[in-house]
Protein backbone atom coordinates (compact mmCIF):
# COMPACT_ATOMS: atom_id res chain seq x y z
CA UNK A 1 0.00 0.00 0.00
CA UNK A 2 1.72 3.33 -1.06
CA UNK A 3 -0.79 5.43 0.83
CA UNK A 4 0.88 4.50 4.09
CA UNK A 5 3.79 5.92 3.02
CA UNK A 6 2.18 9.27 2.87
CA UNK A 7 1.00 9.41 5.90
CA UNK A 8 2.93 11.74 8.77
CA UNK A 9 4.81 13.61 6.33
CA UNK A 10 6.35 9.86 5.28
CA UNK A 11 8.08 9.30 8.68
CA UNK A 12 5.98 7.04 10.48
CA UNK A 13 8.79 5.04 11.84
CA UNK A 14 9.41 6.88 14.70
CA UNK A 15 9.52 4.11 17.71
CA UNK A 16 11.77 6.44 19.67
CA UNK A 17 9.43 9.12 19.69
CA UNK A 18 7.51 9.19 22.89
CA UNK A 19 4.52 10.76 20.85
CA UNK A 20 1.17 8.90 19.95
CA UNK A 21 -0.09 11.24 16.65
CA UNK A 22 -3.08 10.63 15.06
CA UNK A 23 -3.80 11.84 11.10
CA UNK A 24 -7.60 12.18 9.29
CA UNK A 25 -7.21 12.80 6.10
CA UNK A 26 -11.14 13.69 4.53
CA UNK A 27 -11.39 13.32 1.05
CA UNK A 28 -14.58 14.47 -1.10
CA UNK A 29 -15.13 14.59 -4.98
CA UNK A 30 -18.08 16.12 -5.78
CA UNK A 31 -19.47 15.07 -8.72
CA UNK A 32 -19.98 18.29 -11.13
CA UNK A 33 -23.78 18.47 -10.30
CA UNK A 34 -23.14 19.60 -7.15
CA UNK A 35 -20.23 21.91 -7.33
CA UNK A 36 -22.50 24.53 -6.16
CA UNK A 37 -23.61 22.29 -2.77
CA UNK A 38 -21.43 23.71 0.13
CA UNK A 39 -18.95 21.54 1.01
CA UNK A 40 -19.17 19.76 4.85
CA UNK A 41 -15.93 19.57 5.60
CA UNK A 42 -15.17 22.27 7.58
CA UNK A 43 -18.43 21.57 9.90
CA UNK A 44 -17.61 18.10 9.78
CA UNK A 45 -14.56 18.27 11.05
CA UNK A 46 -15.51 19.53 13.97
CA UNK A 47 -17.81 16.98 14.97
CA UNK A 48 -14.94 14.65 14.34
CA UNK A 49 -13.06 16.06 17.00
CA UNK A 50 -15.37 15.79 19.18
CA UNK A 51 -16.46 12.29 18.37
CA UNK A 52 -12.49 11.88 18.69
CA UNK A 53 -12.84 13.11 21.84
CA UNK A 54 -14.58 10.22 23.35
CA UNK A 55 -11.18 7.95 22.75
CA UNK A 56 -8.45 9.80 23.52
CA UNK A 57 -8.07 12.97 25.32
CA UNK A 58 -7.58 16.07 22.68
CA UNK A 59 -6.23 19.73 23.58
CA UNK A 60 -7.37 22.43 21.15
CA UNK A 61 -3.50 23.01 20.78
CA UNK A 62 -2.42 19.72 19.54
CA UNK A 63 -4.69 19.80 16.81
CA UNK A 64 -3.37 21.10 12.84
CA UNK A 65 -6.06 21.24 10.33
CA UNK A 66 -5.43 21.73 6.32
CA UNK A 67 -8.26 22.49 4.03
CA UNK A 68 -6.86 21.69 0.41
CA UNK A 69 -9.05 22.27 -2.84
CA UNK A 70 -7.92 20.85 -6.46
CA UNK A 71 -10.89 20.96 -9.22
CA UNK A 72 -13.89 19.14 -7.24
CA UNK A 73 -11.75 17.84 -4.80
CA UNK A 74 -11.52 19.05 -1.41
CA UNK A 75 -9.52 17.68 1.20
CA UNK A 76 -9.39 18.14 4.53
CA UNK A 77 -6.45 16.87 6.59
CA UNK A 78 -6.12 17.12 10.49
CA UNK A 79 -2.86 16.43 12.29
CA UNK A 80 -3.12 15.46 16.00
CA UNK A 81 0.37 14.80 18.06
CA UNK A 82 -0.32 13.92 21.58
CA UNK A 83 2.57 14.29 24.02
CA UNK A 84 3.51 11.46 26.27
CA UNK A 85 2.03 12.72 29.20
CA UNK A 86 -1.12 12.76 27.81
CA UNK A 87 -1.65 9.41 26.42
CA UNK A 88 -4.26 8.07 28.76
CA UNK A 89 -7.18 6.42 27.24
CA UNK A 90 -10.37 7.99 27.99
CA UNK A 91 -12.30 5.29 30.76
CA UNK A 92 -15.51 6.22 29.26
CA UNK A 93 -14.71 5.51 25.84
CA UNK A 94 -15.75 2.70 23.60
CA UNK B 1 0.67 18.21 -1.71
CA UNK B 2 1.86 14.97 -3.22
CA UNK B 3 -0.69 13.27 -0.43
CA UNK B 4 -4.11 14.60 -2.69
CA UNK B 5 -2.96 12.54 -5.79
CA UNK B 6 -3.02 9.67 -3.38
CA UNK B 7 -6.40 9.80 -3.15
CA UNK B 8 -9.20 7.86 -4.70
CA UNK B 9 -5.90 5.79 -5.66
CA UNK B 10 -4.74 8.55 -7.72
CA UNK B 11 -7.68 8.77 -9.73
CA UNK B 12 -9.07 12.26 -8.72
CA UNK B 13 -10.09 13.76 -12.09
CA UNK B 14 -13.20 12.26 -12.87
CA UNK B 15 -15.66 15.05 -13.43
CA UNK B 16 -17.34 12.93 -16.14
CA UNK B 17 -18.19 10.16 -13.89
CA UNK B 18 -21.60 10.99 -12.09
CA UNK B 19 -20.46 10.36 -8.66
CA UNK B 20 -19.86 11.77 -5.10
CA UNK B 21 -16.85 10.21 -3.25
CA UNK B 22 -16.09 10.43 0.29
CA UNK B 23 -12.69 9.13 1.40
CA UNK B 24 -11.57 8.68 4.98
CA UNK B 25 -8.02 7.62 6.09
CA UNK B 26 -7.72 7.42 9.98
CA UNK B 27 -4.14 6.71 10.83
CA UNK B 28 -3.18 6.16 14.16
CA UNK B 29 0.35 6.01 15.18
CA UNK B 30 1.09 4.73 19.14
CA UNK B 31 3.78 5.43 20.87
CA UNK B 32 5.78 2.18 22.01
CA UNK B 33 4.58 2.86 25.82
CA UNK B 34 0.57 1.98 24.53
CA UNK B 35 0.97 -0.50 22.36
CA UNK B 36 -0.11 -3.06 24.35
CA UNK B 37 -3.15 -0.40 24.24
CA UNK B 38 -6.22 -1.87 22.17
CA UNK B 39 -6.85 0.68 19.29
CA UNK B 40 -10.25 2.36 18.72
CA UNK B 41 -9.88 2.62 14.91
CA UNK B 42 -12.79 0.11 14.66
CA UNK B 43 -15.16 1.59 16.84
CA UNK B 44 -13.93 5.45 15.80
CA UNK B 45 -14.75 4.11 12.40
CA UNK B 46 -18.50 3.42 13.31
CA UNK B 47 -18.73 6.95 14.85
CA UNK B 48 -17.33 8.35 12.15
CA UNK B 49 -20.31 7.55 9.70
CA UNK B 50 -22.73 7.94 11.98
CA UNK B 51 -21.56 11.46 11.96
CA UNK B 52 -20.94 11.97 8.04
CA UNK B 53 -25.03 10.79 8.14
CA UNK B 54 -25.46 13.67 9.47
CA UNK B 55 -24.42 15.57 6.27
CA UNK B 56 -24.95 12.79 3.59
CA UNK B 57 -27.11 9.94 3.44
CA UNK B 58 -25.27 7.08 3.40
CA UNK B 59 -26.51 3.41 2.59
CA UNK B 60 -24.14 0.93 3.95
CA UNK B 61 -23.91 -0.70 1.18
CA UNK B 62 -21.89 2.24 -0.42
CA UNK B 63 -19.07 1.93 2.34
CA UNK B 64 -16.26 0.14 1.96
CA UNK B 65 -13.62 -0.45 4.81
CA UNK B 66 -9.80 -1.48 5.17
CA UNK B 67 -7.82 -1.87 7.93
CA UNK B 68 -4.01 -1.97 7.33
CA UNK B 69 -1.05 -2.43 10.07
CA UNK B 70 2.47 -1.68 9.68
CA UNK B 71 4.43 -1.96 13.18
CA UNK B 72 3.08 0.86 15.66
CA UNK B 73 1.48 2.59 12.86
CA UNK B 74 -2.32 1.82 12.14
CA UNK B 75 -4.49 2.61 9.36
CA UNK B 76 -8.00 2.68 8.85
CA UNK B 77 -9.20 3.70 5.32
CA UNK B 78 -13.10 4.27 4.50
CA UNK B 79 -14.98 4.92 1.06
CA UNK B 80 -17.77 5.63 0.54
CA UNK B 81 -19.58 5.76 -3.00
CA UNK B 82 -22.27 7.42 -3.45
CA UNK B 83 -24.41 7.00 -7.20
CA UNK B 84 -26.00 10.29 -8.54
CA UNK B 85 -29.36 9.44 -7.39
CA UNK B 86 -28.71 9.36 -3.69
CA UNK B 87 -26.76 12.83 -4.36
CA UNK B 88 -29.06 14.78 -1.77
CA UNK B 89 -28.13 16.60 0.99
CA UNK B 90 -29.67 16.08 4.07
CA UNK B 91 -32.04 19.10 4.97
CA UNK B 92 -30.91 19.01 8.71
CA UNK B 93 -27.24 18.74 8.05
CA UNK B 94 -25.26 21.79 8.87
Amino acid sequence: MALIDMLFGGKKKTASVAKERLQIILAHERSDRTTSKPDFLNDLQKDLVQVISKYIQIHPNDIKVNLDRQDNLEVLEVKIEMPESELRAKPGGQ
